[in-house]
């Protein structure tokens, strides 16, 4: 954990005051900068001490064995993992014949700040060498948003005392990383992963060319340096296969200073040459050049500038959940902007969790705040899908199943998971894409994804539920042997939020055939087809407990024995506890039921909200960061504002403070995301199922404002949240919006607004307790 | 498979008449001879063609890396597998200049003969150099039932024209096998597992001493060679760490001979130091010599008459059946005659499949067999259980279980399951170990297996089911997220098999502590407690299908989808669908719920038996070697005696004629002992459930005569069953038996018989069909 205190609370910009080493990790994650296709960690410039080296390029990855100690039909035997590319981010700097190296000397002064406006991360240190010389280094780093290939370093020395200096401005391939896997397999695919192909320098510039050795990616990486100082100075530049080095020489008298400006560039590809790929990094650098570094600074402004516009949430009268908020909304902003048609993973670009893979997270948690956000990015996410239908329709026919059965985790498509129960049974992937797909069309009234894909991934998901689902005797309509979002509870029968979002998935499925019935003819979906995707998705079966008057997370699930926590509350359970207990108890990893709620609120009635929130508020453990959010949310709704603003500020604090001790890994993506969802969809209460945007907003007692905007089919509708009233306003010219506040119907044009009354709800029951030690620390009220 | 006629259908005999390389595997696993102690496959004497060299120590293995894609708490790390030690088996032949080889040269005869009652494999050869020398060689080999330690090899070549001979007479380590992993650690392990540790040799003699790298096992191999020649003969002998070779050279005559007699030892000890293992072997080697190969030969031949005196099975009517069930015991006898408190491994010491684990299959199969013709032999393999009580507590407790959790597989106690959900979650396998312990108790009559360990198994594996299971809000008990004998269900509630072996559990664990006070209460059981394993057995929940008129293999089972054969009929299944399908479909692997309906018979009504049966006579595929004897008694006793009788030659198939094709790897012990549960139990009709033996015998219109005996409490009782009537007698002197015949209680004394009719039961339904493609061959009468 980190400990509060250890960032300062600013509003927008993260700042780290002095150096801690073993908070290198968790800060080099906090500092990576990424625009969705370049991902660089916030190592240090001058490359150690470090947590974890790394540097990515979104799905550039390598191919690994997937061992098993017995092996079964249908499991992946080869897994994908993100690969670690050519650092170029090393400027690693000698005063007079000393390296500086923070571990060394003396650090008098130290800081960084990440600016969440600028989109850059910059440093400041004062050294003193282990002989006394003193310098002040400045850099400031930035990944390009309007770029895609770019990214830039300026590095500044001033002498404080008079000294020679030396600059290494790097490329560094196959660095060595710590031990990743106890198997020598993996550990041999990971070690090295990089071969070389070409390596090529000019007096202050270099590029690498390598290639991965199964997974058949070719990569490159170019770096030109810019060198300004007061007199003479030498600059020479050495390639080798695994690093180039453009080194710069100097004398600086006390109070003079070096400037370097390092242009990078990076591309890979599946398909393109070796040629292409050369350059196409020089091409990248001279845009970068032609630009020039104050040059990017002020595109990558301007670009935050137009998303921040629209995007901001302000919370007032909770400064922590004020920063977290605009922090995470910049790194999922990071994740996707311009991943453009590759995949979203679940750390982003931050780091090498999960092995880089995209999860369900992006669908079901990402897309929806992209989706209001920056749409386009939502859209791009949604056409990688797409694209690996057909590897997804692989999938499901060595399945034995109809349609597409999307990857339970991946990079660029083939499924990698190593255990089916948490991984391949977890079909709801596949509701959770087409409910995405939706979404999207919903909020942006763009239906050009449907025929760009969209359509078809509509389609085949719809077919892989009728063949995962039966009728019974009477009619109902089951789906059985899945995994729900419930980690801790798998292979069941009508998983809930599995059957609603199946259905949805087939509903969905029918009407955007009816939208587009040509297209639709041309993947063979006829009338009948659709009508018996309809029957099922109405009989869908939802189970309910009569004598507990609770949603049955699963069928029998309020049957099962109870989770023994006087015997075993060690979090997280799973590092405690056998899967087998754990599946068989009701214990609840994450929301799940809780999910089903705020995904598919028309379906339940406020009373059983009220008390299911309540039955698995008391079963629900949170050993997954995805969970708070939409407790937050859940809790919101039945009147719990207090309980929710506790969860909203967990969410908000899940690698600012490293709640699960695993932030140096990469960040939480999805519970970055998840702040926003709490704060939108909790306390501004907005809902958007069947196509109609509905708020009922309501604030806990520590949040004395928010604001926010939403982009609803081209319209930037702003909602200002207080405690006794509300006001909505349109921004954008020639525009209008219908909208609703509770039932009442409002349709807003440009410049218009109207304020209503907030009537915060009254929870039918009281707070409810959460598992020993899983209570959310108070940020709300105690009541 | 092996084509029917391979081996002539003798009644006491399995002959080979010619040498087909292609069932080279498979034969070795035919003719593999064993006491329980030491296992030597039938690798021809020269080693060389063949299928996999195996020579085996009960429970002498190494340890291996369990590798997962995705870990999780309570997976087993470590592996237990099977090791080849050295090979004493090799006799080698020079005939002049040319290496004795069956590829090379002619053989112009070949015959091995298994013998049944002298417990020998006898290979008698003519062969004709390359270079036109013939030779005719005659080798017996056997594994002593009587002296534990010992085997020995006669060796005899008849000059058929003037030749050189020599003969070289060999131990050797670490024989190069087929790759057995694709695992390089597993490789790694497995390649070279000897490692030398002492090697010394005499005239002609040698022993070598190695241990395992890993697991800490120490083994010691002897030989002494004795030769018989007409005239001048030459014996020397070398030893090196992997190796020793003891060598014979002479000239023979047309229609000299050469005799060779190799006695050999063996010893292994992970406690005792490697001059105590060297000097036990050379007792053994000594114990031997002062029998001499005939004595040998004669002790054994006792040992067998005195077995098949007691345990003899005859059919009158199917030869092959015949055949079979006196080879199937044979084998059952080698695999557990000598075991002596180590475990009976499904594959016995046959071959290395399964890694030489010990399961289910053991206690589930045969020591029900063992009970009633060797029951010394039963109660070691359960002390043998009983010694690993501690390993079985310290797992129950990692997995957050009360008592202890006996492993789903292991060679030396620890559980080796690399696949939960069919090796964790299998808990039946302690409810089966403890109806072993009280089957062995009822049957012999003997409670000093109770006090020797067996009654804390009994209460420990009571205690495990006690927080396994729970009590739901109606009383009922339940047993939740286990698996049952059927592997393509798995982690399912009430799996009816499992509820009733633990409620089964619960009472014999409550009535052993009634009869043995002082023993429970030193175990800290109190009337309280056991009060409580008496109301959860009383009150364990059955799950029955009020609609369908059917009970359910477990909780749901029979509203779960059907299997579509039409769609996926490529048996076996496991090899062509993922578990995920295979788990959520109504297909059955193997005997579960019918299993239920013989081992607890009483619970059944005839009528629940007859749709029973019916019921799953058509979902179940027979994928696994444990059901068609299991099928065939449930066969038997609803009135499909036909169908039994197919089940019944299934079932003594298996490994004849190589059914699953995987005869190679090792025999299948347990459908070996499952010929003659299908015999005795199923045209028998023989239950003893509560302590009380009944028959209800019936035959097929095929079989004229089945005659059995039993040994029950001391006495042997023979049963004689013809169509019309059944005859039973008591042979030994001095005792009598109380049993029942159908309703009807007969008491026999020494010397008395008692015939009575056989009423055929009168079938409730009509033969039932099996999936497609899965109905057993026809052996009895069409209908």
């Amino acid at each position: 954990m980190i400990a509060q205190g250890t960032f300062p609370v600013e509003p927008w910009t993260v700042r780290e005051k002095s150096l801690d080493l073993t908070l290198l990790g968790s800060a080099e994650s906090l500092f990576a900068l990424s625009n969705g296709h370049i991902g660089f960690r916030g190592n240090l410039d001058e490359g150690e001490p470090h947590g974890l080296p790394g540097t990515y390029l979104n799905s550039f990855h390598e191919d690994r064995p997937l061992p098993y100690a017995e092996a079964g039909y249908g499991y992946p035997e080869v897994g994908q993992t993100v690969v670690n590319v050519t650092d170029g981010k090393i400027v690693r700097l000698f005063v007079d014949d000393e390296p500086f190296d923070v571990r060394y000397g003396r650090l008098s002064s130290h800081e960084r700040v990440l600016d969440l406006r600028a989109g850059t991360l910059v440093r400041a240190a004062d050294w003193t060498s282990p002989s006394g010389k003193r310098v002040r280094v400045r850099s400031t780093r930035l990944v390009s948003f309007v770029q895609r290939a770019v990214a830039a370093v300026e590095y500044v020395v001033e002498a404080l005392d008079d000294v020679r200096v030396i600059l290494q401005s790097e490329l560094v391939a196959n660095e060595a990383l710590p031990q990743q896997s106890g198997d020598p397999r993996v550990a041999a695919v990971l070690t090295s992963p990089l071969v070389s192909v070409e390596h090529d320098s000019g007096l202050a510039g270099a590029t690498l060319v390598h290639r991965t050795r199964s997974s058949g990616l070719q990569m490159a990486a170019g770096m030109e340096n810019h060198v300004e100082a007061p007199g003479r100075v030498e600059v020479e530049t050495h390639d080798a296969p695994d690093w180039a080095r453009t080194t710069v020489v100097c004398v600086l008298a006390a109070g003079e200073r070096l400037r370097l400006v390092k242009f990078l560039a990076y591309g890979w590809s599946a398909q393109r040459s070796q040629p292409a790929l050369r350059d196409q990094v020089a091409g990248a650098l001279s845009g970068a050049r032609f630009a020039g570094f104050e040059g990017l600074l002020s595109e990558q402004r301007a670009y935050l500038d137009d998303f921040w516009n629209a995007a901001d949430v302000v919370v007032e009268g909770d400064a922590e959940v004020q920063q977290a908020v605009r922090f995470g909304l910049f790194h999922v902003l990071q994740a996707g902007a311009r991943a453009e048609q590759r995949g979203i993973a679940a750390k982003g670009l931050t780091g090498p969790g999960y092995d880089g893979h995209v999860f369900w997270d992006t669908e079901g948690y990402v897309l929806p705040v992209l989706s209001y956000t920056a749409p386009q990015a939502a859209a791009d996410a949604l056409r990688w899908r797409a694209r690996t239908l057909d590897q997804a329709r692989r999938r499901a026919r060595e399945l034995g199943l109809a349609g597409a059965a999307f990857p339970w985790r991946t990079i660029r498509g083939p499924e990698s998971s190593g255990y089916w129960p948490a991984g391949t049974a977890a079909f709801h992937v596949n509701g959770d894409i087409a409910a995405a797909i939706e979404r999207y069309r919903i909020v942006t009234g763009d239906t050009s994804l449907e025929t760009d894909g969209g359509l078809e991934v509509l389609v085949e998901t719809a077919r892989l539920w009728m063949s995962l689902g039966h009728h019974d005797a009477d009619g109902l309509w089951h789906v059985t042997g899945v995994t729900g979002p419930d980690e801790y509870t798998a292979v069941v029968a009508d998983n809930v939020f599995t059957n609603l979002v199946a259905a949805q998935n087939l509903t969905v499925a029918a009407k955007a055939c009816h939208r587009h019935p040509d297209l639709a003819r041309s993947l063979g979906v006829g009338l009948e087809e659709t009508a018996a995707w309809r029957h099922a998705a109405d009989a869908v079966h939802v189970p309910y407990d009569e004598d507990l008057r609770v949603h049955q997370q699963c069928e029998g699930f309020t049957r099962r024995p109870e989770w023994d926590f006087a015997a075993n509350s060690d979090y997280p359970l799973l590092l405690h506890a056998p899967y087998f207990d754990l599946y068989r108890k009701q214990v609840v990893k994450q929301a799940d039921l809780v999910l089903a709620l705020f995904w598919f609120a028309d379906r339940f009635s406020a009373e059983d909200k009220a008390r299911d929130v309540d039955y698995y508020e008391r079963r629900t453990v949170r050993d997954s960061s995805l969970s708070a959010a939409i407790q937050a949310i859940a809790a919101a709704e039945v009147g719990h504002l207090e309980l929710a603003h506790d969860y909203v500020y967990e969410a908000a604090s899940i690698d600012l403070r490293d709640l699960h001790h695993n932030t140096g890994d990469g960040l939480h993506i999805a519970s970055l995301a998840g702040t926003w969802l709490a704060l939108v969809n909790g306390f501004g209460g907005m809902r958007d199922a069947g196509g109609r945007l509905v708020f009922n907003p309501a604030l806990p007692s520590g949040i004395s404002r928010l604001m926010f905007s939403v982009r609803w089919r081209g319209t930037t509708l702003c909602v200002d949240v207080g405690h006794s009233q509300v006001t909505y306003s349109v921004r954008d010219h020639d525009e209008s919006v219908e909208f609703s506040h509770g039932e009442e119907v409002l349709h807003l044009h440009a410049g218009d607004s109207a304020t209503r009354p907030v009537v915060a709800p009254t929870p039918l029951l009281p707070r409810p307790p959460q598992p020993p030690g899983r209570a959310p620390v108070r940020r709300g009220a105690d009541h």
